[in-house]
């Protein structure tokens, strides 16, 4: 079996952002974690931190990294079994891939009892609801929330409900860039916020609307800053309604074109051996997230 | 001189995201823009793209990005005195790196009138306040915001203000952890909200407690889902007061600790040779940041 002595040193020494403190969780000098570290690389032939503050991972530590984490899921599962294995449980921590837009809405409120009841700390990794399948693949996350339907080989998904996005803008936007109402060749002209490289929402908007060739956007790479831009009416941009609640009803921001919307489903995706936990937080997740999100595209 | 034809080929696919777009923009073929792109990285011995969906500059391309940049601004410099010498002006990018923070709160409104103004798209870089300047030293953006006062060589660094972060959580969850009044022992096993490997902020406020080892946190990279998390009672955690004035309000939110707060200085980050708009843009900051940030420690 692996040393996992060693490989506790580098989860620590990760989940803790250092050596030094790393060596406090553990109970040991810093040389000792230092050690450790080495002779894991030693055996697995290569690094397994970049030696940055913080440290880093690097792919074959990360691979280490989700192997302790499906290693102690499963530790759990065997607790609820056998409760004297451990008596100093820590809380679990798990580690989850989501698109910015979940973690700026639905999310907290979901699992926020789950996490209280079943003491997890979370690590949340924010991709790109198009990509966060990646982080999975690449052994990075236990679970992710995604745009994608169709599993990794050894995962499941199941549809949780679509995020409704509105294509917005201020009313001083509006009046500034389409006074005499929202055509074609003044979109292509009136700059729009797009969220980062994956981010194709308004490129679909706009496709909808029969606009094909290039546009001109800000990149706000930020859920918050980019109602923010909105509101300081530097750009048009498509944002989930659940966020923006409060300024469609104060009229602070108003839909491009009434009706036309877009809807992305989400699914989420998590390792079929992942463990009691995973299953029930998939059964939880599946039974509550029709509060937040929408019935179809599915 | 370096071939600009090319260096404007690499430019479009990264900024629109695709060879397509990038041919449409142009008004080339698809394997006209490809044949560009070869021919660059025959120039320059080594791949400037990496051939992803949407295509990523190595880090060779991000330096020649840059570099056009800082070309486009002398252009542009130049274009106020001789106006005829390009008719078809299109609006100019500014890529910046800032904080999370500052992006979801005050940024968008101290440089939205002066982007409509002199027509700019941003693209925006989030870095944690503490390792902005790493992006600027790559050569991958123009300015940055962030929270270290000594200017790169070659650049000039300007004193904003600071964000003034507070211990914050719902009264919730400081009747389940803290019953008996906000102690250390209770700190260090209550969960914190961390916002990634770079954020000390919790750390710094826990130390100035006298609280040094190790704490239980979840991590959460979104600045609007840290709120939420906060807000769904996950656990406590740093926030800028400017983000959660309502939620102080309404008293959705309250303070660990009445008064211990902590200040980050904020530095605006610039190239020297960075042309007159980045120059006009510096001062705009420096004169209106006030109104968002607070004055000290500087």
């Amino acid at each position: 079996m692996f040393d996992y002595k060693l490989l506790s040193a580098l989860v620590t020494v990760v989940e803790q952002g250092g050596f030094e403190r790393a060596a406090q969780v553990l109970g040991l000098s810093q040389s000792a974690v230092s050690q450790r570290i080495k002779l894991l690389e030693a055996r697995v032939g290569q690094p397994v931190l970049l030696r940055e503050v913080p440290p880093q991972a690097t792919e074959i530590g990360r691979r280490l990294l989700n192997h302790v984490q499906q290693v102690r899921l499963l530790e759990r599962d065997l607790q609820g079994q056998v409760p004297e294995l451990d008596e100093n449980r820590q809380p679990e921590r798990l580690r989850i891939a989501l698109n910015a837009d979940s973690l700026s809405t639905w999310w907290g409120e979901a699992v926020a009892q789950f996490c209280a009841d079943h003491q997890i700390l979370l690590d949340h990794v924010v991709e790109d609801q198009a990509v966060g399948l990646k982080r999975m693949r690449a052994g990075d996350v236990a679970a992710c929330v995604c745009a994608a339907e169709r599993p990794l080989a050894g995962a499941r998904s199941t549809f949780l409900g679509s995020m409704r996005y509105l294509a917005l803008a201020s009313p001083a936007f509006l009046a500034r860039h389409f006074g005499d109402g929202v055509k074609a060749d003044g979109l292509a002209r009136a700059p729009a916020i797009v969220f980062g490289p994956d981010d194709y929402l308004q490129h679909r908007y706009l496709a909808a609307l029969g606009i094909g060739e290039g546009f001109n956007f800000h990149l706000c790479p930020s859920s918050e800053g980019f109602v923010k831009l909105l509101l300081s009416d530097l750009g048009w941009g498509m944002v989930p309604e659940l966020q923006v609640r409060e300024e469609l009803d104060s009229g602070r921001l108003v839909e491009l074109q009434a009706g036309l919307r877009i809807d992305v489903p989400l699914y989420w995706h998590h390792w079929r051996n992942g463990g009691e936990l995973l299953g029930q937080l998939t059964r939880h997740l599946a039974r509550t997230a029709g509060k937040w999100l929408v019935p179809g595209p599915a």
